[in-house]
């Protein structure tokens, strides 16, 4: 046993020696002790890999973290959000116990004046992304979308859905909660048979086919991401439902025509705040007056950007927005918001579901691609969870119309009866 | 009959003459071409007191606008919303048949990307209005709420509630309809028995009344106008309910302490932008993690002032928010956004119940006030309607709680279960 050991123990573990008669410290356990107090003190461990611990004085400790090597605890502390992630993918950086569990503590710990997005943000380097023009989304969405089919059949359940399920009651099944929240965004919507409907960013196409199977109404369902469209025209075939349905590989920006309705659940995130004028002009210009429209993205309580390291390893050129920004698309366009609503814990129990199938799939998601892949999708999920349990991620799904259509039901009652 | 009449009874009337040969007009009837090409070519006739006609050429006649002299017509083409209001309340302006229609037709004519509010207001000049300070503001409300109980119950039905009611069947009659409001509010609150409440602009005391009898909840409710929270008392001491509820003759600004919720409806029009964010601190401070929130206002598809007649005559100091001046509120705190529900028509059909009392009671208006009264108040309350029908108003009842409150209810339908 080194000092520095001796003494961090005598330190962390006796308790007999507190504020009065602080021990010698390291450099690296005082700049642990920095990060942790900026973090605002988070009930966390550091286990160094020489045995040194390291938590802020007085706090009970709750988990664990493992540091393997001085370099990763260098990235850590100079980029922290992102140095957290490539440890933990590359894992140098290991948590003990439950990983949803750890990062929550972590997100609640933040002070919520400075926002979970913005610790130690002075130290990251941004990293160029593709800006969201027609050809950098394209890029963009492929860099996520498109890595292969077969791995998001093994974690999303039979709909293939991607985005928020809504769970009309807690012991909901994934995929029960899947098709109910396909219902419910068609209910708000009011689609009736013989109507049509465009969707802009449509996944692996479940909605569409959703809408056509149980309202009977023609779909064009637009998204950019080849993998998806091929995958979603082979599910319109295998259903019968090719004339109903048609799926239009390309950008939401060419979409054109009138529509009864416009649909988009999940693009929001990807289509960039300068792009938002533009999205509310495209569906403003598809909807007649009796149209109805419905936008379902994550969200934001206030203005941050995305986890720097989810923007640059998982979600390329993406950004939540609060709903003030949101508003960008309706009001240079005079459309009514009718409805908003928050379907923040759907999505924690939305994840907690993938989550489960996911690592279900380890085996098959590390021989699809490799250790280090397993261990960072698993981060991107446990780290969503945790955002949408701690509120750092909001889930908004707003209903709009045309100003002067007043073909609107006087309460929400009707979505609430069977 | 002299030679400008006729020639406008050929051109109007007679069909004969076209564009191809258009006729000699006066210096009025140029004008009030003008005016009706530049608010959207609405389908009204002027009849002017030389008994020339008016119309934008081709549209189809829906409503006569009988004006009685040049100075009520000069003042109408130089500032036309403060004009027509002035010109109406005096007599000087008339519309044959039914005014909430005829006002209907001008608010559906302005082209949306001008926007109703903006026609004309390069010549509208401004007269000042106290701002939103503690003494300003409490000299706006005085102007409008302290003008005499007796008045506002000739025409606000049993429960003395002055904003939008809610149907929850179009049948309903206007006090079912305000008790449904506040057993709306009160739900979406999750209100228990034990709990606590501060209610910011409380009217004349119906809701925290509502909620002690109902819910069981202690309240304490804020007032800057005198007569109302005098009122308020006087209702809570015959109610029997003066333990339960407390009414506080003071400034939102000065609420302080905890409750297990926070209320506001129909304060938010007269709190002025400026003050959104202190607004906000007030309801994030009194708020423990547990906390909730609702705030109802009026508000706007896009950012646009009161109607310069309203703000004048009948609300001074107001401003109607859009969605995304709401989040002002929130977003600096860091408050999560539950639920938004337009209540657009709700509102209008309020003021049709509030405008059928009014008229029924009109001569004791005049007995009160005078001539001259009545009929500002009338259109005040016809033009309300118009601009909720064809969406120039919106009524966003918005629920919130802090960021980590996860004892949310997982989906709305205990609102609409008995």
């Amino acid at each position: 046993m080194n000092v520095v050991e001796r003494e961090v123990r005598a330190n962390g573990r006796a308790g007999g020696t507190g504020a009065m008669h602080r021990p010698h410290r390291s450099l690296e356990g005082r700049l642990i002790e920095r990060l942790l107090s900026h973090a605002g003190n988070p009930a966390i461990e550091f286990v160094l890999w020489t045995g040194e611990r390291v938590r802020s004085p007085g706090v009970e400790v709750a988990h664990e973290m493992h540091v393997a090597d001085r370099a990763t605890l260098m990235k850590l502390i100079t980029d922290t959000q992102l140095g957290f992630g490539d440890g933990y993918s590359e894992g140098r950086i290991t948590v003990a116990g439950d990983l949803v569990a750890f990062l929550e503590t972590t997100y609640r710990a933040v002070p919520k004046s400075r926002g979970a997005g913005k610790i130690f943000r002075r130290l990251v380097t941004r990293r160029a992304q593709p800006a969201n023009t027609l050809a950098g989304s394209r890029e963009n969405i492929h860099r996520h979308y498109d890595i292969g089919n077969e791995f998001y059949s093994l974690w999303l359940g039979s709909t293939m859905a991607y985005t928020c399920a809504y769970y009309p009651s807690a012991d909901a099944t994934l995929d029960e909660a899947q098709v109910a929240k396909m219902h419910h965004v068609c209910r708000k919507l009011r689609l009736r048979s013989g109507e049509s409907v465009v969707e802009a960013g449509c996944g692996w196409g479940a909605l569409g086919l959703h809408m056509a199977r149980h309202y009977g109404v023609k779909v064009r369902a637009f998204n950019i991401s080849h993998e998806q469209i091929v995958y979603a025209r082979e599910r319109a075939q295998a259903e019968g439902l090719t004339s109903m349905v048609e799926y239009i590989e390309d950008d939401y920006r060419n979409i054109s025509g009138s529509y009864d309705a416009f649909v988009s659940v999940g693009m929001l995130e990807h289509v960039g705040r300068e792009n938002y004028p533009e999205l509310g002009r495209v569906a403003n210009q598809c909807l007649p007056r009796h149209g109805r429209g419905l936008i379902h993205s994550i969200g934001r309580n206030r203005p941050s950007p995305l986890h720097p390291w989810i923007q640059r390893r998982i979600f390329p050129g993406a950004y939540p927005p609060t709903l003030a920004e949101m508003m960008q698309l309706f009001e240079p366009w005079d459309i009514s918001v009718l409805d908003v609503e928050n379907l923040r814990l759907h999505y924690a129990q939305t994840l907690r579901h993938w989550l489960a199938l996911y690592e279900a799939a380890s085996e098959r998601v590390k021989n699809l691609f490799d250790e280090k892949f397993v261990r960072m999708w698993r981060l991107y999920l446990a780290g969503s969870i945790a955002g949408f349990t701690t509120g750092t991620l909001q889930l908004f799904q707003v209903v709009f119309a045309p100003r002067d259509n007043n073909d609107i039901p006087l309460t929400r009652a009707y979505l609430y009866q069977d």
